[in-house]
């Protein structure tokens, strides 16, 4: 399998991209408001809570929200806090995600941790105690991400006190973004680091893809929930549009995070951001590596167990690896699965009325399966 | 300065004791409901969410809100989500706190971090691989502490679903509780951290009180707020009445902290929950400390530089510090600053109608400085 650049698509999915760039900049203006950046005190914080939204990101979590409020007939201009709400959590997700995968880039620069270890004031502050000024760099971020949890709680009771939803679907969506989303989460970040440590031919390819989409799908799930709620100003999560467009989101995670494993294995550093192979390094269990795996005659699995979850691998080690799971079909096998989550997505727009948003939300799913970045 | 032990003490407490027991047994009832605990997992999850709660606590803050709420007049029962709310909120501080202060021991057993390093199943799990096992400990405090904080939230929105509370007061509790509050904790911390590393004597007393205060003082001013809108029904947290209140528990809140920090420094560890003298390894800049080296001369001064913040001093040179201290009047400065703030809380009472609930407050406000747990 080749994935094909964007540049290079056939299909024309610049549309696409002005809708989601519009939507991009509106929830990075709103997010950036000094109202809320003059909140953060003292100065570190107020750096470490801000940086990973000054640095970019892709925003797909909020524009496919905005979208979704389209779909059903509402307001997108009265969910703009929402959807500045949805990037935040996923934010602070990452942030203590990244200390606890002890990863060191993202976006083309250091995790919040790893900034404020190598921070010149804090190497001052503990005067070259370098496991000092690391412990340093950690206390930041937990406490960075816990505001950033915060911050997107609040932003989104403004969906009432600012721009008048009904208090009731408000509290459903609070009450359901701080239980549910993210109990489920955690789970999956905690089976994630649990699975490191097991032996890979222990779990079968239904408890990755389970683990999988607990730590993506249940929040892409919350995007279309929340979309469709706040569009029909309705706490019933259980309309047929909010359940529609839920299942939509749910299974475009799914394959957007199958994406994600495909990219960290022949993806481009530059466009991804941080560096290819390092999921093979932390001994991430996916399903492409699971794939290989269960394809791999004797010879190649020992090569593979002495490499996934090797730290100090060398990169031609690593290269090799990458070589052997793309020789095993694994990719393939990965891509193939993603675009059946697509598909199966893509019907659940059928039973929505016909309007530019369900044709952009058609877009939209097709590209978390034939992004690069 | 001698602190009186609690049987000993000449005024009769046994009723406050009584009615603060009751709440505390209410509060943790509600809890420890099947309905919430079985929300996490996987197991480790809901033990490191969960365990604080089980090892007891002073619950002082879910008493003093409750208390707030009958004395403008309220129903308490309708308070009870409110008041666990507050509770959790306060132990994912914790929970994250003990990790940036790499403290081991919290109410007579290890940290949620320590726990689950020493943990078998997680010895086990990283083959004795003590680095790894110590970081998983962490990464699993971490994630508990967020789940906490999310559950707290969930709690708050009950107010509205579950007690009928006019859904502005609840939205705008929330947006309070984790924003202004939430900030406050954060940046309290953070000067902590900070503080820690730069010379005792450069810091003034009011730097020490104001960190002080948004430490431990800032939550306990909310639990004043919360209690005065609950009980009102009222979004307006500048009511005479919520201001009066907020005023209270925030000056006890400060008391509160002082008395901790005289606790730490000269009280009985078992009663305590944790190790005696953590605070002068950890280079704690307590208002104690503060004191006692702008009192003490040169030798002394030298000493105390040469144990503040030596994580390896050993018990000789801690109990000689802890001589120095008490020597120098500093614990007895302390106290008396302690009951200052107290003076000052009480007379907040007097705009407040004469009831039992009020008279409660008052003697809960004179525990903050008597207790000696």
């Amino acid at each position: 399998m080749k994935l094909i650049p964007l540049e290079r698509q056939t299909k024309d999915v610049s549309g696409l991209f002005q809708e989601i760039e519009k939507r991009v900049k509106v929830v990075q203006d709103y997010v950036m408001q000094p109202e809320y950046v003059s909140r953060f005190e003292p100065e570190d914080m107020r750096e470490a809570v801000t940086c990973y939204f000054a640095s970019g990101g892709k925003r797909l979590r909020p524009a496919v929200m905005l979208f979704c409020v389209g779909a059903v007939g509402g307001d997108e201009s009265k969910a703009i806090s929402a959807a500045a709400a949805v990037e935040i959590f996923h934010t602070w997700t990452l942030v203590h995600d990244d200390i606890i995968d002890r990863d060191t880039t993202r976006r083309n620069g250091p995790t919040v941790h790893e900034r404020f270890y190598r921070k010149p004031s804090t190497q001052q502050l503990y005067r070259g105690n370098d496991a000092e000024a690391r412990h340093y760099g950690v206390s930041v971020a937990v406490l960075a991400g816990d505001v950033q949890h915060g911050w997107g709680i609040s932003l989104m009771t403004e969906l009432t006190t600012k721009y008048g939803l009904d208090a009731a679907v408000t509290l459903k969506l609070i009450d359901t973004l701080d239980t549910r989303v993210l109990c489920t989460l955690v789970e999956g970040e905690m089976l994630d680091v649990q699975y490191s440590q097991v032996p890979i031919e222990s779990l079968t390819s239904e408890q990755i893809l389970t683990m999988l989409w607990k730590k993506t799908g249940a929040l892409f799930e919350f995007c279309g929930t929340t979309g469709a709620a706040i569009g029909l100003n309705t706490p019933d999560l259980e309309h047929p549009f909010a359940l529609k467009l839920a299942r939509f989101c749910s299974a475009c995670g799914t394959a957007f995070q199958l994406q994600d494993d495909i990219l960290g294995i022949v993806g481009n550093q530059e466009v991804l951001g941080k560096p290819v192979g390092s999921d093979i390094r932390e001994g991430k269990r996916t399903a492409i590596v699971r794939e290989a795996y269960a394809r791999a005659d004797k010879e190649q699995r020992k090569f593979m167990l002495g490499t996934l979850g090797n730290a100090h691998a060398e990169s031609v080690r690593i290269e090799q690896m990458i070589q052997l799971v793309r020789d095993l079909g694994a990719i393939e096998y990965t891509a193939n699965l993603a675009r059946n989550y697509i598909n199966e997505a893509v019907e659940y727009l059928d039973g929505l009325p016909p309007t530019s948003y369900r044709d952009l939300l058609a877009e939209w799913a097709d590209l978390m399966i034939s992004r690069e970045f």
